[in-house]
């Protein structure tokens, strides 16, 4: 049982992050929900609550608690995880971001048939850009991954470690949601993006129209590309890590 | 009293909780209201601030700190708490929460008569659904409930124990309410929405309508089907717990 | 000068609660502001942080950070502080507030004349209540203050005691505002409205009105009333207090 | 290598600083960005969060922390910081600024031509003031400096002084933004000012107008004044400062 354990926590952990992010942009979204129209303070807050929380599940049931490929990407890197092993972390997060998705879709079952608008409810799901620019959506994803990666490793060098690791990532993905996500709507996470998606695309989901697949690449590859940058500056740069 | 002290730490706990809670429901309802129209963030932030504050009090008057009788029965279910008391800590919570509502009340006493609407006049009370849908509010509920109880074992397990797991459990009642709490309102604890359901059958608010009993068996039946859920998980899963 | 310390640290860590704390109010008020607007979520937020930073500051100096009269009060009640002791911690606190409100008029300078509506103005000192009922005021101020001296004094004795009391007190006073600040605006301090109003009755404010002096009784009795009672209370309730 | 990597620090540090602030003005301000509008309280947030995610970048390089040049002044004053370093931090400031302000203009590339008005765009580099008043500009930009600076010892001298200064620190700024930001836009930092102007009057952003180079002195010279008066009474009364 524990050598599976990791990879339970980060399935499950990934599924409480999407459940509670793809949640809150649900709620802001949908028509007839308490929270239409909250804004984008709430949606990135939800967010960073979804972090939180996602992180310290998976932690707790034994698992790195990484919730995103790019962290087992970085590992692999930097810190010499196999190939195999990240391989099925990645799998197991987009599982878990499938589920994720598809109990989202229970938990606001009925708004789906009132909110007209097939793009609203594809944005329920995963990401699309304020301004179709693949290069810059691409650079974008990149740049706020390089961010996570490389921050990230320097609070977890300089922050509590262990206790307090999560909400201060929920507080780094709600600064960068404030400060680079009005452009793509940060993925940074290419589970987050895909396993949505693919819920999108499987789900009897009332009214729904594409999946926007031209566009799946984007969040996949720009954050791989950011967090592979960031995962070696930060292997040179951060003391001791 | 060191035999009563925790009762009435619970007592205490949830009163703290529904006062600030409910307080943040109508002030942003309420005719005249400096916060009115406030929003979903605000309300959301104030039912965080108010599980802090209540989980502190309970805890400092010498109680468990659940201020939400799912507590009592996950403790039956995987702790070997004894039923009676598990009652008693309920019946401690629901009587909290009536005299939380009640000290709303009397707070906002002089907007009760400038708020026409009688159901934003309920909502400063207990939950209403955004749409009534039977299964998927009871769904909603219970699986909100299940995020609290399983994701808050992880905090309390994986976290800072004793003097952060009030603002860290704020933290995810946030969370739990910016992701699922725009469908049904999220009362994930049958004392939130019984005691002030009660109490606003009860007092003599100036035009007040209905108390919408027959939706009142969701708020309870759901939060306990989602806890005993997610108290089996956590026991099975959360390492430790 | 260690004697005085204790004091000066009151007088400075009171004058930063009010500046930041009525900054933020002349910041979502007057005309021209950035701010403008800015509502209620972004004044009860403000008023958190101008907490954290005033307490901090006064217990930097050698203060007990108290920052509010009602401190005082509750530690002769419960503390045996001395009744002299009490009275200059008070003038201290008073006179700082009244500093603060001064360098928020100097702050905002060119933005008074910008803005005609004399209330406004006022409400950048002193807090009036949105609905004028003098029981309800008066009740309402002591049963913000009951939570804030009652729950303080659990998050103290339960929380981090030193290093996080400050941001903690900060997050209790929010979640005050939130719940319970919308009826009077919170004064739950006579020095925060007493030292402003004094200071925006003596400062030539461009076209100020009246002082409202006939309610200013209101936030100085319902805060102390509130006050004794929570700290008798806590006196009695909390473990270990 | 290690004789360098306090100013590399300071520099990257700083570069975090600015793409997370400048990006949430951008996000706030640009046409067709999803957090068009998105308000003062998330401006704010989105500073508060860069200045954790700068001071622990920062920190974990190897530098002090400062990522403002008010930093290094202030350890000329009162902690025997040798000149010729202070200034080589306030250079690798500055061109972390610069650098910054360089990645929000590619990360929000699509966008600039989208968005007509030169004075939104130059808004998303430098500050502005919102009534030209230079006497009170600079007046308000000494206090704010001095909030920051003498309320932030206190902070670093009675808050959890390692770990949690980052987002310590990063509270404070939110509470000084919300308090007094409203009049200036805040700087209180030269180089948060200068990097970015000077990356405005070189980068060729679509539509530009002018630099408004009259003013540019105001967040220099407001912020030093402020921030030597703060650390000089710092050094006077924060206990063991």
């Amino acid at each position: 049982m524990n050598d599976v354990l990791p990879f339970i926590g980060e399935f499950i952990g990934t599924a409480v992050l999407i459940l509670l992010g793809n949640g809150v942009v649900a709620g802001a979204l949908l028509n007839k929900s308490k929270a239409q129209n909250a804004g984008w303070m709430a949606i990135t807050a939800g967010w960073a609550f979804a972090v939180m929380a996602g992180v310290y599940t998976a932690k707790a049931v034994g698992a790195p608690g990484y919730i995103n490929p790019v962290g087992p990407l970085a590992a692999v890197l930097t810190a010499g995880l196999q190939v195999d092993k990240a391989l099925m972390f990645a799998a197991a997060e987009i599982a878990g971001a499938f589920v994720g998705a598809t109990l989202v879709w229970l938990h606001y079952f009925p708004h789906w048939a009132e909110t007209p608008d097939p793009e609203l409810k594809r944005a329920c799901y995963c990401t699309a850009p304020a301004i179709r620019h693949l290069p810059a959506n691409v650079f974008g994803e990149a740049l706020a991954t390089f961010v996570l990666v490389f921050v990230g490793t320097a609070i977890v060098e300089k922050g509590i470690n262990g206790a307090l690791a999560a909400p201060l990532g929920g507080a780094l993905v709600w600064g960068i949601g404030l400060g680079l996500g009005a452009t793509t709507g940060y993925a940074i996470n290419p589970a987050r993006d895909l396993g949505p998606r693919l819920a999108h695309a499987i789900l009897p989901i009332t009214g729904k129209g594409g999946g926007d697949w031209g566009y799946a690449w984007v969040p996949i590859v720009g954050p791989f590309v950011g967090a592979a940058a960031g995962a070696l500056a930060a292997a040179k740069l951060v003391t001791g890590a």
